[in-house]
């Protein structure tokens, strides 16, 4: 039986169901958007910003409400894990002997809203507008984990049961480099077994060009903090004695490029796997044009190391930004003072084969290279993740590019992302399994910058999408672990 | 007749008092001290934080407490004049025909207290322990100023009269660069003529020490801000393809210096006037001591000009200190951001015969020859005032080397300064007069950071050295302007 599922959308997919379950899941899902909406709605108008310690509660509270959710669409055992910092939520539908198992990865936390006066509508309001939801979090991640929690229920509700096993596992510290979810991995590693892992935290092309994320960028954000003086002084009265702290700060700083754009660290490039001819002319072919990426970026010049696209350079090269910088008189008007001290916030893009801990201490011989002696230095370390590439052969990947298909009508593109998810190489690492990244968000939906969004019309056939990818990877051929 | 006070001070001043009628009313104050302390703990309890537009209200509350102080010490024509910003206080005492007269200024607004945490009282509680009180303008300027208050108002509660003729002029604008000071003056050129200008706003060279300053450094402050993308992007996806503001700051801010930390501005020394060998000779042996001068900077490390004392550094060579600069996510914890802007703070502080447009002028053609085109850049000018090089002949110096010498015990030293009081040129400019500028304060007294304080001994030998000055000056051969 074959059928093609009239789901609201103006323009309906053009593929067909891998089952009729899945035509039946994929009709309750319709008849269910509103609702679901509305569900997303209350999830985004949660303020759960894992970096901020007053929000706390927040990203508690967004567990609470993620576990009801997963309680609500039918899974068993659904529990929220304590950790040292923010919870873990998990929950499971184990009933399908014989099938393959799925482990769901999303995150219920979001990045800081500020600058808040850049918002259209409040961060946390989550307001619809022509056709969107405007909120942090909307697409990273709280909009695009939901479509595997409503795929479930619309499976569950429909046919009482799911074509493979499924696994979830929602954290709350992904925007702050995963910190307990490694550890909880290693302890729980045999109640985690599955033969893949599936994720939606990644951009298509385009509105309707699915893509498939087959590597992400590692990384490594330090603190790099400059002491002076052991108070502030009067600029006047010492202005010309002593080494301002932020001027210290600038001039290392300044030193981590060279004049071409090119990261100056000695060693840093060493383990940089090159792009082969072939991988190249793909990205070129279906990856962003230059002009597309800096449209995005709102920004008409480009800066970066020569003879890479823009593409490239975002997504197959290293990167370091500095991503803060404060000291002395941060408010209105001139101060006449010399700070006491003066903290960067650096972070790296790491590349396939570069290794954290290694890029890690590369940059501590730099600084203790260049540091002045007239300072004092620190260098922390706030996250380390390791780049990924993934296997684009897996069957759960042949899975999602066959549910894409089937609900947008096109076949998925294969991308290389600039992003981290550090969570990916630690499956790979610790559960020893491949991870789908079958995103659908898009560009333009500003994830962290201001007035992040996400498309309802992407919301539903995301959740389309993964009742189709359950049905199909319940069809392959994949390989087992054995229970 | 002559007298010796007594006013409860431990080691009692081994001066002799000018006139009988300055010895009551050294008498007067003595007795009066707690009352005029009282007085001062109130007025530093008002944070007239003249930076700050939320604090408007401080800095005439301030004007409103002080005008009522110089009613009070039976001054006449007391007023507030308003202008754009802050108030201006005047008062004055005109019925010694025949008398010279001095024009004392002063300043009731105060620095930013920030950061808070860094004190160790409240900055507006005006705590006083051991022989010290507590709070930011406790000695910048309130408590130096209302030493002359108190002069006056011993003097006149004891004999009715002054020796001298005494116009007030206290702004309420100094720490944000006296933006309304010099239009007043100007618009009241012949109100405000006199035969020499008074003002407290300096340091001795220690507690016992007094000092009296015949050079003072000019101020240009200026803001840089570097505009990149129209928002905020996410590292991960744009790490590489645009340059980060932040970066673009640094990397100009570190071109400011060269290695030997010189200014690498060209054309900026050129007009610095050099120090003569027997000027140098004297800083060296009467000015504070290397280790001095880095003990209460609290730091072990210099840095600067080479070939020069490190007095001779903060005193008699320009410098140039980033004080202040922000960028990116200031919040705990990392965000993973390319922000859309950052923003410098710089001071540079210039000495004779630096003209303070010139440099202005010189700065702006650096930047825009080391501005990278991958950015936007903007220097705007906040603070503009020129280097002083004063007279130590002048009759009103003599009067105050004097009035020093019968309080202290000691004759002054003639010292530079590093800091910045525009008001001194504007005074030679538009009055045609010269500035003497008889500290109170002392090293340790922490000006401009947190813990600022004012030992309660010389707030009350600072009033005995008015009253010493005032009679002093009244004998004195001075030159008088023709009323």
């Amino acid at each position: 039986m074959k059928q093609r599922p009239s789901v609201g959308l103006k323009k309906p997919p053009t593929g067909k169901w891998p089952s009729p379950d899945a035509g039946a899941a994929a009709e309750f899902a319709r008849a269910n958007t509103p609702s679901f909406v509305a569900t997303l709605q209350r999830f985004v108008q949660i303020p759960s910003v894992s970096s901020d310690p007053k929000r706390a509660g927040e990203v508690a509270a967004a567990a609470d409400f993620l576990a009801h959710q997963l309680r609500q669409a039918g899974l068993n055992r659904t529990r929220i894990f304590k950790t040292a910092r923010h919870p873990i939520v998990y929950g499971e539908w184990l009933e399908a002997p014989g099938q393959p198992t799925i482990l769901i990865y999303g995150h219920f936390d979001v990045q800081p809203a500020e600058p808040l006066n850049a918002w259209k509508f409040p961060p946390f309001a989550a307001q619809i507008q022509n056709g969107f939801i405007h909120g942090r979090g909307a697409s990273d991640d709280k909009g695009q984990l939901l479509t595997h929690v409503f795929s479930m229920a619309s499976c569950l509700k429909t046919t009482r049961r799911l074509p493979v096993n499924v696994k979830c596992l929602f954290e709350g510290e992904e925007e702050i480099g995963s910190l307990h979810l490694a550890p909880f991995i290693e302890r729980n590693r045999h109640a985690l077994r599955a033969d893949a892992a599936l994720m939606s935290d990644t951009r298509m092309l385009g509105p309707d060009q699915p893509a498939l994320t087959y590597s992400l960028r590692g990384q490594l954000a330090m603190e790099l903090a400059v002491a002076g003086p052991r108070h502030d002084l009067h600029s006047g009265n010492f202005g010309g004695a002593v080494h301002d702290p932020i001027q210290a700060l600038c001039e290392m700083a300044a030193r981590f490029h060279d004049a071409n754009g090119r990261i100056a660290i000695p060693g840093f490039y060493d383990r940089v796997r090159a792009l082969g001819p072939a991988e190249r002319e793909y990205l070129a072919r279906t990856g962003p044009s230059n002009e597309a990426i800096l449209q995005e970026a709102a920004t008409e010049v480009d800066w970066g190391e020569p003879n890479f696209s823009i593409y490239e350079r975002v997504a197959a090269r290293p990167s370091l930004a500095i991503t803060g910088i404060r000291g002395g008189h941060g408010g209105e008007g001139p101060k006449g003072v010399i700070p006491c001290s003066a903290v960067a916030k650096i972070s790296f893009r790491l590349v396939p084969d570069q290794r954290p801990e290694e890029i890690e201490q590369l940059v501590r011989d730099f600084i203790d290279r260049i540091a002045p002696r007239t300072v004092r230095v620190k260098l922390t370390t706030q996250i380390s993740s390791c780049p990924a590439l993934l296997a684009r052969t897996h069957p759960a990947m042949t899975a999602a590019a066959k549910a894409y298909h089937s609900v947008f009508g096109k076949r998925p593109v294969w991308v290389r992302s600039g992003g981290s998810i550090p969570v990916v190489s630690h499956f790979q690492r610790l559960l020893g399994i491949s991870t789908v990244l079958m995103g659908f968000a898009s560009p333009g939906d500003s994830l962290y910058g201001p007035n992040e969004r996400f498309s309802l019309k992407n919301f539903q056939r995301g959740i389309l999408t993964s009742i189709a990818f359950l049905n199909e990877f319940g069809k392959s051929k994949t390989p087992r672990y054995d229970y």
